[in-house]
């Protein structure tokens, strides 16, 4: 399924299988997930794409089979992979060996990093770089796991993004046993920052979202946590939590987990993907006085993958709960759609 | 010298000298410091400060000779403290056993602090309760360091207070070996985290300040800085620090500091110590996508007052050269206005 | 019950009760617990104790209804403590203001430090300042949690020292989520120590003990961990674990973790708590070739209290079940006898 | 200069220019250094290599001047590498995608790690693998730092090795401002360990040397530490330092180490890079009563690289002076007799 242009619909596309290179894998899609950053890209809205992407297939969410290895490959734990395993692999390409990846050991934050259905398009080498696709093409560099083959693979796609995501949030925020988290917004992003926070060992983790959002909330206490309306300001107050991730990612949302945050703790904004414009910030009130750290939170690196795929693993929060629509992959459209509208929490593409 | 109206002069006073307490110590000051804090206080503009702490003695800065031991004491080192010893107290009073104190281990942030010179008034217990005065008295929860007995008191002055929020700051901005750090205004709270960067290792210390202050850079740059002249924007740039002190604590040094961080870097704001009004912050592009922790610093505690006083007796960067001016305790006044007109970067009193 | 010799049994005596000085608190015991360290002390196997403080009123584990207050107290949360209330407080009790407390932040190294029913004789003041007892005096300096009124107070006993301990030994472990973490050795600590583990995101606990030990793994098992028989080394060399805590504390056991964790990882020591004579360490091939921490851990600070109040009031490991076994107080040299035994896991006494 | 059997002298030979694939370099060596692990692995004494790695190139301390480079590379900070810029790289190369490369990130524990000079054979693809040459090939995987034209060459040399093992240690001991280190052993890796000892802040670096080193012990005083004996045992006990690194790496050192260490401190043993036999170690007594952490420090990565030349080229520490003897390529045999015979802190080998 191409994305040809901006604000169109992505249409389908055979594209001829490429001859990988040596430590390259050709990986069958077993499951794609729709994440809203796809919607800012398709809807043009995401600064960091622009047309000379087009044509691009859409979609850095994936697990798959493997279908060919060029040569050996083993994964993060040394397990050599074989045709027919069921894996995951980082979205993000990073180089390996630059100041971030090597010295300051971030390779979330590479000025190389390259991501498979986001800034790779189909005119690139080996052009299979996106999960709406049956096939894609998975590149020497990227890390791999090799999952238990009677897994559902579909489980495993939000933690490709939205969990490693929060994985990285959470690495950022110290949560200690016995804190109280407040967790702002119950997406994907929000719920397995729930579930790490809880991972963590905190005492308390409060999930707040609208009215709107009941069934999301519904799982978050499901999961352990307790609930609050984001209109009930008054409860919020009494929190006084130590860790605020906001997951929510607008202005509004940034300025309650301000206000929320506890005396030195930390307000963590993972949901902030998309520019939001200028927040008018009360310095001395809300960040020196109260010794706060507000704590960018930028994408994810493979230990976040790892950790992200080990919380659902566990079992223990039941984060498969978490894809609530499947579609088959020529439904690319309707699976957006229910995206946008907020139907789906998680939405995931299955190739026939 | 009290202060028994808000933008009135402090006027001599004599008061009687307190029985001590067990544990509780009266000293005689050698050397007090006059803070901006005390400008703010006595011009009724830090919002903490009200009529009902009048009068009072101000001089949160402080080093002096003890004069009486009530009991038995210690310094953190387990050496005993008697008469006739110089020494350095903590100028926050902690409560030792809340949760800041005790399970965070931040009692910079207890909610209980008093603070000599700042809450205590000359009407509570003990009323020898500032350092703008011939004697203090230190009560028995104090953190103490002994002096050697040769060094010049005045030299550690600025050790209590803008040495001691210095090390706060470096404390939570993680300066690695080879790192680029900005610090933005040279005065007494710039040049001491200029100091503790380089004692940190940082390859490269720059200092920003105004042409009004070039006395104070040329003092940076003998210690090992380079300069910057904060006019100079297109220069800053360049330099992509990977932790930025903000030591103006102004609106624009905050949206400065933000603007030059490195990607994956932190902004530290131990200068906004007083209001400064809602800055607008593009918390996308400044703090999100470069994943940048902007960090509130809030006073310090006694692992601070120990790295700022180690520091400045490691005579490693001049740190005496600080004390610009000395003044008696009876031109108190004098050099409350000598620090509002910049004149001084940092003034003492020296009791006859 | 006083112990006035050692290797002799305790015996009932009645004590006046106290005046406290202002702060001090009078507590009714609830229950209390018997410590494995409790029968060293008895039996005059702990190098810290000697002759000059018998009598003593054993028992530092302790959970009670507040009896009298004198003055004001607040706990750490900053609640009131009033007559009528269960608390709990730190056995240990510091000085606040030395390098250890003030400066390094690590209140359980204190050399101030003094522990109830350890340290503190019979003789000393106060004199009720041991837990084996109907009534105990907690001084004024000792962190205080207020208890929700319809708890179980024997649930929280063990929270008190192997609760808190583990919390000590997982805080120097740096466990992440998706660790492999072994344990060796089911008594309290170890089962505390693994449900640290599990709290902080562990994604294989593994717990390893004797034949003899059987009921206890099977605690572990329903805690979410897996077991291993200590006799079964092959299985044991294929975990590689990144974290082992030995909570056996065995010449043998420290050897064991050695040689099972994995490059990179830490054995923390928390079970060796009275001399085991010298343990002949390969360093070359098991501490530097493996890149590996082998980290002490010595009792416990009010952080790690809470941190053990926290995980037992989560309700998530049923960690009440460790207390298995309750004496009355007059009982006490019965319930010594049964720790003895190993028939029970946590015995702890209950005044009438 | 090859190695074709253990205990025999290295012979010149002539080898052919290897064609760099992609992204590799063909480097002209402008100093290499002799390390006593060369020593180790020339008398067949490191357990690492064996004679399946004959013949072989030694050195894996190496600074030269790019000769080729195929296709576009550039430096950590993202500075073109062009023909004529003066290089240094990391020693080792990693895989960059396995669990201890993407996930611990602590890539020096990778367990595909190679390394120049050490593990590669002159047999193995583009046999050029080791530094006592003329020409070096660097692999397309290799971290490399571009140096500023007027640099001396030889200083750099110790920092790819000693220096970048030191900063291992230093960054696992978490030496904090104000405190005290004492570093075992005056050598290269030792003296190193002092320079980050001092670079991080603490006040009083402690280096012990026997009376045969006093000219090293001499070069320590001239960074700003202090010096000690190691007969000298009783000022030892004294000293209590927060940090104890031994670069010595004997059964002794180690166990000297373990006794000097202040509580709540860590020991790190860089030195211990070969076997040293079983160390009996009092576990109660040295490491759990003590809280003491023994940390082993295996090898370095490209951060620690990166560390290392930074602290050489501040100037702050005089390191260049490490380099006590140059020889020509020709006179390998007696730069490794010198170093043998300790009569050389660093010697370097200078192709004509």
């Amino acid at each position: 399924m191409l994305l040809d242009q901006f604000n169109g619909p992505l249409k389908p596309a055979g594209l001829p299988v490429p001859e990988p290179e040596p430590g390259g894998l050709l990986v069958r899609i077993a499951a794609a997930g729709i994440c809203g950053s796809d919607l800012e890209i398709a809807e043009h809205r995401d600064p960091r794409i622009d047309d000379e992407l087009l044509p691009m297939i859409l979609g850095h969410e994936g697990v798959g089979w493997v279908e060919t290895v060029a040569g050996d490959r083993v994964d993060l734990f040394g397990d050599p992979v074989k045709p027919g395993d069921l894996i995951v692999w980082n979205r993000g390409i990073t180089c390996g060996r630059c100041n971030y990846c090597a010295v300051q050991r971030r390779r979330a934050l590479c000025p190389h990093r390259e991501v498979y259905g986001i800034s790779l398009s189909a005119r690139a080498p080996y052009w299979l770089n996106g999960c709406y696709a049956e096939m894609i093409y998975v590149r020497p560099g990227s890390e791999l796991i090799v999952l238990p083959p009677g897994m559902d693979p579909a489980a495993i796609v939000p933690a490709t993004c939205s969990g490693a995501t929060a994985a990285h949030a959470v690495e950022l925020c110290d949560i200690a046993i016995g804190d109280t988290v407040l967790i702002i917004g119950p997406g994907p992003l929000g719920l397995f920052s729930a579930a790490f926070a809880l991972a963590r060992g905190a005492a308390d983790v409060i999930v707040s979202g609208t009215e709107h959002s009941r069934a999301r909330l519904a799982l978050a206490e499901d999961m352990g946590c307790s609930v609050l309306l984001s209109s009930d300001t008054r409860a919020g107050a009494e929190l006084s939590p130590n860790v605020v991730i906001d997951a929510a990612g607008a202005a509004r949302s940034v300025s309650q987990a301000l206000d929320a945050v506890a005396v030195g703790g930390t307000v963590a904004i993972p949901g902030v993907a998309s520019p939001i414009g200028e927040v008018p910030v009360d310095v001395y009130e809300k960040i020196a006085r109260k010794n706060v750290r507000l704590q960018g939170v930028w994408v994810s690196d493979a230990r976040h993958l790892y950790e992200a795929v080990s919380l659902v693993q566990s079992g223990r929060y039941g984060l498969e709960r978490l894809v609530t629509h499947r579609f088959k992959l020529s439904e690319a459209n309707e699976a957006l759609a229910a995206v946008k509208s907020r139907d789906a929490m998680k939405a995931v593409l299955i190739p026939d």
